[in-house]
C-alpha cells in the first residue's frame, strides 16, 4: 500500500478511517455489482439477505466462478473461521450468517476453521487458553444454525493430523519473502505465525484434496483478510487446486465509533458480546456512539448522521431485516424525527431477544459440536511399512 | 563462527577440512573425557563400545546430568532421527547403534523421529517421496535391534496429531531472529523449514510433557546438529522442561575421502548403501580412497596413513569391534606390513556379512514397525465442548 494513504489495512492491523472503494482498488478486487447480486438471487431462488443488499459485503474475487459452477450443477463449499482469543461479539457472526444463507439456498458444504494455534502465536497467549476459547467460540458459531449433515470443523490443534500432509505441500510453495511482503513480519515474529499462513490456506484446498477433483471454495471475510488469500490464490494452481473465491465485507464499526481509539471506554465497551448479561447490554447501548447532534433541539432541526452511527450499523447489519423498516429508521434518523435515545430504546429489545435466542441455540448445539470436528484418519495416509520397498 | 575459519559447519552445510577440537571450542561444548567415559562404563556394567572408546564421539553437553539421574535410579530417554530423502548408508546407523547400546545397558526408552515434512521443505521434494523414504528408512533403523517394548517412533506426517499441541508451545518461544542466527535462513527459505526447528525440539520434551514430570533426554548426533539443539536448550526451561543432553560425533568420511568434492565418482560412490547388492559393494570398496602410497614399494618402506583413509574409518567405527584386531590393523597399516588391496580384501566379507544380516533383520521388524508409530490420541486433549464455559 502506498505510504501516502491515510489508512492502513493488513490481516494484523486496521488503522485510520477506511476509504473502502479506494481500498478495493488498492487490493485489486472486483466490485459486487447489482448484476452479479441479481444473478445470485436467481440461482438461490430466494431474496438476498441485507448483508448483500445493503453494501456491507461490497467486493469480491471470482464470485462469478462460484455462480457458474452452481449453475452447471457442480458443488462448491464455504469456508470461514475464527481465531479464538476471547468471547465473540455480535459482528463476529456476520460471515457465518452469510455462510448460513449460502448453505441454505445453494446447498453448499460448510468448513469452519478454529485457529487456536495461530492465536497463541499472534497474541502470545497460552495454548490452553486459546484452545478453551476455541471450544466456546465454536458453540457460538454453530448456534448460527448450519445444516448438521454438511458442516465440518477444522479445529487446528485437534484436526492437525487430518490436514498436516496437505499443509506440508502448501508450505513448500511459500517462502519467507512471500509472507514478509504480505504480513510485514518482523525478526521478533514467532516461527509459528510465519508458518501459519499455510494452515489458513489448507481449508481452501482440503475438499479438493480428499475428493481428488477440483471443488470450488467461497470465503466470506473482512476485506482486511484479503492479503492472506491472495497468497493462497497465488499458489493454488501450482498445487493443482482451484483458486478460492472471496466476498469481502467492510469492517463492523465499534459501539464507541471513532472514540474506540481513545482511552475513554475500554475495548470491552466497544462491542456487544454474545455472553453479555442484559444490564451490560443495556449500558453498552445507552453509551454507544451515535451520529446525533449536540442538543435535542438541534437534532430535531438538522437531523442526525447514520453514516457514522454505531447504532445504525447494528440496525443495518442485523436487527432490521425488514427493508421497509430499515428505510424508515434511516429516513427518520436523517430527518430528525427519531432521536437517538428513542432509537436506542427501540433497538434494545431486539438485541436482548437475539441474545436470548442465541443462548438457547448455543445449548442445543453443544452435544453436536464434538462430532463436527475433523480428526486424524486412522492408519497410514500413503504407502505403509507393509509394502516391500 | 568467525569468518577466518577454513571450515564451516551448520545443520545444513559442512564445508572444508574440519578441525574437530577447534569446532568443539567454537560451539562451546565439553570434551568427552576418560573420567566421564569410565563412569559411564561403571554405571552400564558393560564394556564401552568402540564408538565411545575410539574418539568417534568426542564431545558432549551435560552427559554428566544423565549419568547422575541414572545413578539416582531416575529414567532418561534417547532421541535420534532421520530426515528421509533417500536410502540409508552404513554410517547413518551410527547414532542408532550408540542408542541401542545405551538402551541395552542403561535401560532407556528410545524415541526415533522421521522428519518426512522437513525433507520435503529442505530439498523441495514431493511429500509422497519423503514419506515413502521415511517408511523405508524406518525399517533400516529398527533393524539395528531395539527393545520392542521401549521404542517409539515420531513419524512427522503420521504423528503430528500427538505432538502438535506441544509444537505450538515450542514455536511460541522461537522467533525468526533466533532461527536466522542459527540456520542462516534466506528470503527464499520455505516457511515450513522456518517452522521446522520447533518440531525437531518436540521429541526432547515429549516424554516430560506426557508424564507431567521432568524426564531427561540424551541425543547422540553429529556435531553439525548441535546448533539445532542449542536453540532447544535455550527455550527448555521457559517451557518447564529439562535441557536435553547431547553426545556429539565427528562426521563419517565418505568412501571417496577428500575426492568426494571432486567430480570423479558421484555421491552414490561415496557411501555404502544398506541396499547395495554385493557387486556394487565390492566395486565401491575396491575404488575407495585410502591413505596408501603411490607405489607398493613406497608403502612397504614408509607405511600408509590411516588418519585420512576411508577404509580405516570403516574398521574403526564398525567392522573391527575387537580392540586387539583394530590395533593390529592400525599398526600394520602404519608400518607398511598391510597393503591397501589386502586390507580392502579383508574388509569386504565383513561388510557383505553385515549387509546380509541387516537385510534379514530388516524383514523381521517389518510387521512390528507400524505399531511403533505414535498416533494422535482420540478425542479432545484439553477441555471439550461438553464442559459448560
Amino acid at each position: 500500500m502506498p505510504p501516502e494513504e491515510s489508512f492502513r489495512v493488513t490481516p494484523y492491523e486496521v488503522r485510520g478511517r477506511i476509504d473502502y472503494e479506494r481500498l478495493r482498488e488498492l487490493f485489486g478486487t472486483q466490485s459486487l455489482t447489482p448484476e452479479l447480486l441479481e444473478r445470485l438471487g436467481q440461482l438461490a431462488h430466494a431474496p438476498l439477505p441485507p448483508l448483500l443488499t445493503r453494501g456491507i459485503y461490497y467486493s469480491h474475487r471470482d464470485l462469478g466462478a462460484i455462480l457458474d459452477a452452481h449453475a452447471r450443477g457442480e458443488p462448491f463449499f464455504l469456508y470461514s473461521g475464527r481465531g479464538p482469543s476471547g468471547p465473540l461479539h455480535t459482528s463476529h457472526l456476520m460471515h457465518f450468517e452469510l455462510c448460513r444463507w449460502f448453505q441454505k439456498h445453494l446447498g453448499a458444504e460448510m468448513y469452519i476453521q478454529i485457529t487456536d494455534d495461530e492465536k497463541s502465536w499472534a497474541r502470545g497467549l497460552p495454548r490452553e487458553e486459546t484452545t478453551r476459547w476455541g471450544y466456546e467460540n465454536l458453540l457460538d458459531i454453530l448456534a448460527v444454525g448450519f445444516d448438521r449433515a454438511r458442516t465440518h470443523v477444522i479445529f487446528d490443534t485437534r484436526s492437525i493430523g487430518a490436514i498436516y500432509p496437505l499443509a506440508v505441500d502448501v508450505a513448500r510453495r511459500i517462502n519467507f519473502s512471500n509472507v514478509k511482503a504480505v504480513f510485514g513480519f518482523k525478526p521478533s515474529t514467532s516461527i509459528g505465525l510465519i508458518f501459519y499462513t499455510a494452515l489458513q490456506s489448507v481449508p481452501c484446498f482440503y475438499p479438493s484434496w480428499i475428493a481428488h477433483r477440483p471443488v470450488l471454495c467461497l470465503i466470506p471475510c473482512g476485506i482486511d483478510q484479503d492479503p492472506h488469500f491472495r497468497l493462497t490464490r497465488d499458489i493454488a494452481e501450482g498445487l493443482g487446486f482451484p483458486k478460492p473465491s472471496l466476498v469481502h465485507s467492510q469492517m463492523a464499526p465499534g459501539l464507541q465509533g471513532d472514540r474506540a481509539m481513545s482511552t475513554t471506554g475500554g475495548p470491552e465497551e466497544n462491542a456487544l458480546y454474545l455472553s453479555d448479561p442484559p444490564p451490560v447490554v443495556e449500558r453498552k447501548i445507552r453509551n454507544a456512539f451515535t451520529g446525533g447532534r449536540a442538543t435535542i433541539e438541534e437534532q430535531r432541526r438538522l437531523g442526525a448522521n447514520p453514516d457514522i452511527c454505531s447504532i445504525w450499523a447494528l440496525w443495518r447489519t442485523k436487527f432490521a431485516p425488514d427493508d421497509r423498516e430499515f428505510a424508515q429508521i434511516t429516513q427518520d434518523c436523517r430527518s430528525g424525527a427519531l432521536l437517538c435515545g428513542d432509537c436506542k430504546a427501540n433497538l434494545l429489545p431486539r438485541v436482548q431477544g437475539f441474545l436470548k435466542d442465541h443462548a438457547r441455540e448455543r445449548e442445543k448445539v453443544r452435544s453436536w459440536a464434538e462430532s463436527t470436528i475433523l480428526e486424524s484418519p486412522p492408519g497410514p495416509r500413503t504407502s505403509g511399512t507393509g509394502t516391500p520397498g
